[in-house]
């Protein structure tokens, strides 16, 4: 059935203007004003703004880490998405050194393909770089649709891919018109500070922070500026935390490098001072970066503001309070890294960002769904209002105040980082490709309705929309 | 009568789709697939963009300069607009020293009120700062809607500020919610160099660029962005020709002050050797700032991509070679400066930047229209293609390849200093508020159809849209 | 007769090594081990660092300034700068509008002739560029060996010279071989702020420090290093007071441009807090540029050891508080500029530098003497102990510690901005040419025993050394 | 018997002046005019320089490197550095994975013991950092004096150690008092480029400098310099050869960063179109980092004369042409990389440096020596001309003409790198401690004759100076 929205306001990366949308066959149909109502269920905007969903493009669901699993799952967390305004993830698959891609693209698909209620894709971690890797990449891209790939820096020993990985991976990711994403510490000097501190019997959360300076953080990216500098690539760095890291990708983007960068709201809203709560509580703002010193949220802010970096993630990865962080008790080293941000991420950006003056009510939907969308190759089926493009659509109360609670969220976890912050503005509903997910604050979805993503090369619909004009 | 173009690809400063568009009563009402027709002139775009008509955030029609006038004035200067894809400019109302603003205001209002075949507005040139200033300007933003002051840091003796009429007028416009414009070079400098260039006897056009290095202009966009810094103010630098001047506003902006910069296609496609033509032909190509070395076509591209440098105008400033250009021969610091580009804008920038892959398809969109219309004060009623937008509406035939020409184009002067360059893409129809202004390529307007343009306060229609819901 | 100064230890910008040394005629004759002693006075430094004899080369002594005259003149300023261990000035030869050159140096001869008990020299300031001053500049420097001139950036309508005049004055300096010297702070800015502070009755000390914000010295210390670039010049900037102005001389310098810069002890140990002592107390701490945050010191400090700074002057331009500087009582913008620091400059440097480890103890001798002979044209004559310079000497206890006071110092004025601070190290005896100025902290020396220095024109003494081998 | 100079210039890092120099017992015993010249042996300087003799710290004599070993060893190398006007050499004692760090330190005894005939030191190379290395590096320090370590970031799979050794290194340098020497260029990188490189066929001498772009060193350098602020540490890179380095490092000194960077002659004269020369002439000129377009030649000059880089080192490493280079043709990776430098260092320094007005007379002894012997703990033993010093002096004719060519040179390799430049400037005669190496042109020294040096740590040399009253 056709579905008409009236009365709201519609936002897009570029524009706000008061129109009607029709749905029709789960597709954006028509915008206007005075539109055919017959045969259409009629939803009343009124007061509301009408914005894309938000596309998340980095979490963590059903993560082995540690010894443990991140608690949201495919189900939980795109429950929680939705809730928050979000109606596509992109979730990150891991693999093992050995183990074939395909083989690892299957484990992620079977925790996905039954629970998800809302649309989701995969990027691919690439943990060694070798004959065989290079062999499957095409068909990851061909096949699933894969067309992004994942390198850490960090985590010696563990996750930690050295410089000739990164470098050959940015290679083949310009061959085969893919984009990397990197997490950019320097594992090395991060091993060593963790162990020193040990040493020493400094084991309590703040530690964590302590033992991953921000300095790691800038070394690392400014070097994957370079190596993708000169393997004339393109490259995404994830959940930049700090000053440092932002003015290395500025200087990058101003000499002519194709390089892109991502915060998470905990970043622009939380600061290390979070990880010096008592009994423990401080593991519950372990993220690896580490949460900052508080004068890096101005400059966070600020590279946001002037296109400096692109997209807020919100590198969701969480784990209970009680029987996952406090792993780490007595040994900070052991704190499963992570959060729930996934349910918030939406309405942060909106309460911190555009209420409080910092950006505009445009830049905020780029930031949480249009931009991601152009970068992994949703657009132009996901991330903006325009006829023929997927009904995800939220539609957002702007002034309702409500406090962020664990009583309340909807993610699985038993506390949220962000618990007794106000934030201003609360999606109502949300439709994912024409279909209430979310109606009037409540849960209609059904599980398994979210359907797996495919996404297209880099660059290709950010260049040439919907026709091969140019 | 109702309007529906037909069978287009709709592109914004972020979408790019196919469908139609229906116009009523000269605004966009209804955007989709399968629009009612009944009623309603049909226009055919099959194959073609359709996209927001260009705003000229920079043209001197009808300026007297330098004991001469502009070759072109609201008259063909509009209508060679029109035929470039431009749907608004805003013009330069200069003052002197001791006349009222009202005056000067009026001045221009006369100029342009019967011959504008699209619509326009004015920018204020401040000349000096003093109480009777100060008084004048709340109701020029409140009852002419001009809301962007301008200000001269060269032209010694004649149009130059010092800075403290520089510092002024930033926090007067903070105050009064305006944007200064700014010319940014050390008018002090250039008029020693240009002296002591005639005293050596070294008087063809070349000396025009040699007398006008880009370290004069890099220095003045330094200090310019320093004062708006201090005053807490908003700045738009106008023409950024060279990467010292380019670099100077990436620096200012991620230190967090509110800068914007504006480059031309000249300093994107030509370049200082053109100076150096024989047969005083130099003389077309004498802009101030000057062509620059090749290279820093480079850096300016990159700008534009990544964001640096925000919207490009034309700096419409027309002289015949022969009767005007020739005043310099024998003395390079006569040659009237400027040149005519109001025609050529929007082409350009397609076939030099989205053909050629420097900047996407949307981003051109946005440097030719959607961004000026928000930065002064246009926006939501021009500047993008959006329910409830004046239909101000190019339609593109994006594969068409023609040689740019004073033969074939429409501006009143006797050379094009693009002769002889070949590019893709040409507007085929131009509408201004639903009109036709250009249809198959032929001029259709009226003169004086054209409307004066009450903008709006700085930062206002970024941020709230049509709505006061934010 | 001939001295001999035994035991001490030898100290230059480069060396520090035991041996003895012979005076004879004025003149330093050898240097080494078991000299022979016969018909030599003998003195004995042991335990004592024997030292070149500081050049300050930045002084104002009885100049006149906003309605009255400093307060130390050329017997009170030179008997003090003795006591601290410096045996050379450079005073700054003001000159009016209108005057002829001759006629403000006459006037300066004058002033000093008859009381200066240590060697003396003269930069002139050069307030407007035209056919006269032109004319007379050559003479300036052939006859009265005067080869620096100083340009103002600063105090609008009194001394601020216009960018063509600095332009104009480093070309000149460029042919001549001089060394221009500026005053780097915007005017122009200053002078609103100052009067918008008057208005809205903020009349306090405080507020000449936030009425000069860092940012205008680093605007204009910018502006002319590009100035100075373009003129292919060389250029001095005195007393650098902020980490803004000390980055653009880094960056100025790191781009090929030749330029130095000075730093003063005030900078180097007090802050922009001690302009907000009560009780008008504030006052004895304005100078311009003013004292800056704390954490600029640690700016400076590295500057001077990373050699990106070059000199320690003192500024000295001493009023008393009582009577003069009471003079900006309800109005900050009348208090005197300056304060007395002639005779603390060594020992706060020795003190807050070498035993503090910032800088080592042969930059120490650098900062204070060697580097500001060589760029002033005194060197080989001054600023080292070597064979054949003049033996202008310091004998230093590295050990003593004092009290700096109004109680003890021997400047004219009623206090003292480093009151209280201990210091450890005193000259004990001081040398002029061979002769006792300073014996045993007593004063021994003549007025009018002080010589006027013709100084060698600018890079001559840095590149030859006493022979022209190269 | 003693010795006297007479009529010389005596220059030093600072100083410039005519004196005659008595060398007593292997030391200088005074300085001045009119020495007592009883029972002494007279040496006529007239007409030359008299400096300090150079100290080379960068060398490899008689190294292993690629199944080949360095032509020149401590005999021929030593012999040749006297010729050149060099009184010192460091040299790289390498060290293997499992081997004591002691036992390495033996192997290069025995090579350097009965061989050389100047003054020697070791630096230690670290390539692994365990628990046994961390307990032999204080005795090193204490027993044998090495106080410099070095750490190469290139060389995969052969010397390069990975980001936590160098990190340690630094780390436990600090603690000890050493300095840390770093090869600095990103091995993984350039391990890819040279691997693709041979793939593709690309196996001339020009593809060496080909797979190793600036930007690896620039990174590397970045990388080491951060690692180094972390640490709280102390770094000296060597041979800087781009300037994306220099860059990097005058950053990081502004920041407050213990850095120092070396360049050589190679990088500030040849440059990289030397490797394309045909008849695989090209692999003469083979050094990592390779040479560099010429434009950085005027950024490292520049970096000289402001003291952004503090020293000029050979990296003399040198191989035959025919049976050495040549292990390379057909695969430029095989080509031994480096070459025979140690003579003409100090030459072309003066010649292209001081002649051509790119430094002072005084900043040249202070890159070829002074600097050196204070930051590797041979200060003041060493490195100057003052009173107490090894008379280690080199007697310089600053007028002679010469053309460096294998014919003349004394070195043992068969071909030079700058054969058929002329320089301007020959050492006549070398002392070493008071003795003649060099005389009149003529090798008239001793093998076995140098000494080996024990060096002191880190700082102290400059702080102390030859006494401890500071």
């Amino acid at each position: 059935m056709k579905k008409v929205i009236k009365n709201g306001t519609i936002v897009t990366a570029t524009d706000t203007y008061q129109a009607d949308l029709l749905i029709d066959n789960g597709v954006i149909n028509q915008i206007g004003k005075h539109l055919p109502l017959d045969d259409a269920e009629i939803i009343d905007a009124k007061g509301c703004y009408v914005f894309p969903g938000g596309i998340d493009p980095h979490t963590h669901l059903e993560m082995p880490f540690g010894g443990t699993v991140t608690k949201d799952d495919f189900e939980t967390g795109t429950i929680a998405a939705a809730f928050g305004g979000t109606t596509s993830v992109i979730d990150f698959c891991l693999t093992n050194k050995g183990e074939t891609l395909k083989s690892a693209i299957e484990t992620w698909h079977a925790k996905s393909k039954h629970k998800a209620v809302i649309d989701y894709g995969f990027h691919l971690q690439i943990v060694e770089m070798n004959d065989d890797v290079l062999h499957e990449l095409p068909k990851v891209i061909e096949q699933e649709g894969i067309t992004s790939f994942k390198v850490f820096m960090a985590y010696k020993n563990v996750l930690q891919a050295d410089d000739e990985t990164l470098f050959r991976t940015l290679i083949s990711a310009k061959e085969l018109g893919a984009l990397v994403m990197v997490h950019a510490e320097n594992g090395d000097v991060i091993d060593y500070l963790v162990k020193k501190a040990l040493k020493q019997g400094n084991t309590d959360p703040i530690f964590h922070a302590l033992t991953r300076p921000s300095e790691v953080e800038g070394e690392a990216t400014g070097r994957a500026a370079i190596l993708t500098g000169l393997a004339n690539s393109q490259l995404y760095v994830v959940h930049v935390s700090c000053a440092d890291a932002a003015r290395k990708i500025a200087e990058a983007r101003n000499n002519g490098i194709d390089i892109w960068g991502e915060t998470c709201p905990q970043y622009l809203v939380l600061d290390q001072s979070y990880l010096e709560k008592p009994n423990f509580e401080g593991a519950k703002f372990v993220w690896s970066p580490p949460l900052r010193e508080k004068w890096n949220q101005d400059v966070l802010w600020n590279a946001l503001k002037t296109g400096q970096l692109q997209t807020v993630g919100s590198d969701q990865c969480s784990f209970d309070f009680n029987g996952q962080k406090d792993l780490g008790k007595g040994n900070f080293s052991k704190i499963p890294n992570g959060g729930p941000i996934i349910e918030d991420r939406v309405s942060i950006l909106f309460s911190e960002g555009v209420k409080k003056g910092r950006i505009t009510l445009n830049q905020f939907v780029d930031l949480i769904s249009t931009r991601a969308a152009k970068l992994f190759g949703l657009y132009p089926r996901k991330g903006t209002i325009a006829v023929g493009v997927d009904a995800d659509i939220v539609i957002f109360d702007p002034t309702v105040v409500r406090t962020i609670s664990v009583e309340t969220h909807h993610m699985a976890v038993d506390y949220n980082p962000f618990e007794g912050i106000k934030v201003t503005g609360e999606p109502i509903s949300v439709l994912s490709r024409g279909e209430f997910v979310i109606r009037d604050k409540k849960f209609v979805g059904q599980l398994g309705a979210g359907q797996y993503l495919k996404r297209g090369k880099y660059g290709a619909s950010d260049h040439s929309g919907t026709t091969n004009l140019v």
